[in-house]
């Protein structure tokens, strides 16, 4: 699978992916219809966005959100982009593989508590489960990537502090069950950078040359200074969302997943080119407020726009 | 003055300056009472703030929300406490040392065009103001220290980009002028965290063990990120305001000052102890919530609150 992970994922390149379509969804009460959605994946695709997290392989009846998550699978294939899935069990892995996405999302979480709040189910299980998966992935000679992402990385809502060790074990168990990458997820915003950045470090390590996807929450506002932390520390891949869609349910009006657009900002003001069109990425933001005028949309780019008066942009290498 | 700088700040220990009484109240349309702001100054002296810029020196006729500088610096001090203040001319300067300020600041803008356009005088008249406030300090015999504060330090929304030698240029000069402290401000936002770094290293080395204050805006987002640049490169005295106050004229509803709360969360989770009781400090917003309805506090923390179930503070060194 190496070779398509680098396919996927260049090795040492920055990649921001939009995560707005599946997590930004997860908990608003209304969302954009098939024909939006599609618009706001075209048009970041044409600004230079390659990752789409298109949503979750979940019953249509309960999540209605997400009932059209193989129509804009076929929409980002069809771009030559990347259409990332989530699943939380096998039927929605096989609906996902079958569905032919770039990369299959599962999450386990790094307490056991928040595991069996959130999947009702042990760890030890879900990762039984994770291994069953990437053999269908294998047995079907599929070049989806089977990726695991590791909530509560930093710290659980249900049982408190988070030792780095136990998330790198927990990685360790992922590859160990077949897995291409994981990701840790900053899942309700309690990591501050120097945390962020010893995770990453000890993920660099042991990835070795693989990547991994950092996925934060800015629900304390470090999402920002989180970001550069990891960057510094070697993580390369980045989970975000166009007007920070994605609440959080212990905290009404807080900001959800990193914002996208600021995330842009931040990276090309250190230098770090990120191949994204700033200010097409926050003129996109009309199609949300649009299609979801209840919903807060957060970012501080899109209130004062980048500097006019310089460059601001990263130099090309 | 040695000697006072240290006392007022004592040597590569974290400094955060609550500056939403003066930054903050700029352009607000209305501003709290007299009776408000002294709350507001001693419940956040309970909460471990020792640095309160409480106004500027200007005619009261004309700018009515810093009517009260007198009468604050007086209680700043009463609490045994830092009260500065700001002037932008020898009259305020008069005024402020009259006054018993702890630190008098004023204002030199990296650019010539902002300068003119701010102060309506060349740079090199400012610097010769400068000089002539230090001589009158030192002949009163007064223990107020002098900082001069760099404008548009990062950037300029007038005359662009701005070379970080020419910073250190300016400053250089104003410690030939005999002023105690410098202040770099990233006063409209343009700043990301590498450019913050590299001007923060050029002043560590410039200004030795003195102190200097790092004053940054979020109008872009990037203000935690740029915090924590700055101290790892060695800054550590910095500038924020609760609730964020202080917005940017050219940028409506955008963040201000850097948010006082947020900011002392970024650090403790850093595992850089502030001193300062954060839930306190968010609980002191309800004062501008109630004094100041019509404006918008900005914040993480604020709605999220910090964890409840983690420690997250740093520990004692």
């Amino acid at each position: 699978m190496v070779g398509d992970v680098k396919r996927v994922y260049p090795a040492g390149q920055l990649i921001l992916r939009e995560v707005g379509l599946r997590d930004g969804l997860q908990l608003t009460k209304g969302f954009p219809s098939t024909e939006a959605k599609a618009e706001w994946i075209r048009r970041e695709h044409a600004a230079g966005v390659r990752h789409f997290e298109v949503g979750s392989f979940l019953p249509a009846s309960r999540f209605p959100q997400f009932a059209d998550v193989r129509a804009l699978t076929e929409l980002v294939n069809g771009l030559g982009a990347h259409a990332l899935g989530l699943a939380l069990n096998e039927r929605g892995a096989r609906d996902a593989l079958a569905a032919g996405v770039s990369e299959l999302t599962m999450v386990l979480s790094a307490t056991e508590a928040h595991n069996m709040a959130n999947a009702r189910r042990p760890r030890e299980q879900s990762l039984a489960e994770i291994a069953d998966i990437v053999r269908l992935r294998d047995e079907a000679g599929s070049a989806t990537l089977v990726n695991v992402g590791i909530a509560m990385a930093t710290g659980c809502s249900l049982s408190g502090a988070v030792d780095p060790a136990e998330v790198e074990r927990l990685a360790e168990l992922c590859l160990n069950a077949g897995v291409d990458l994981v990701g840790i997820a900053d899942t309700v915003g309690y990591g501050g950078p120097r945390q962020i950045a010893d995770l990453c470090r000890r993920m660099t390590a042991l990835m070795s040359k693989r990547p991994y996807v950092v996925h934060l929450h800015d629900t304390r506002g470090m999402g920002l200074a989180n970001a550069l932390a990891a960057h510094d520390a070697g993580a390369r891949v980045f989970d975000a969302s166009l007007g920070g869609l994605g609440g959080c349910p212990f905290a009404p009006g807080a900001t959800g997943n990193v914002v996208f657009e600021d995330l842009v900002y931040l990276f090309e003001t250190a230098g770090i080119r990120t191949g994204i069109d700033l200010e097409e990425v926050i003129a996109i933001r009309e199609i949300l407020a649009r299609e979801m005028p209840e919903e807060q949309l957060h970012g501080a780019l899109a209130q004062a726009g980048p500097p006019k008066e310089m460059k601001w942009q990263a130099e090309a290498a």
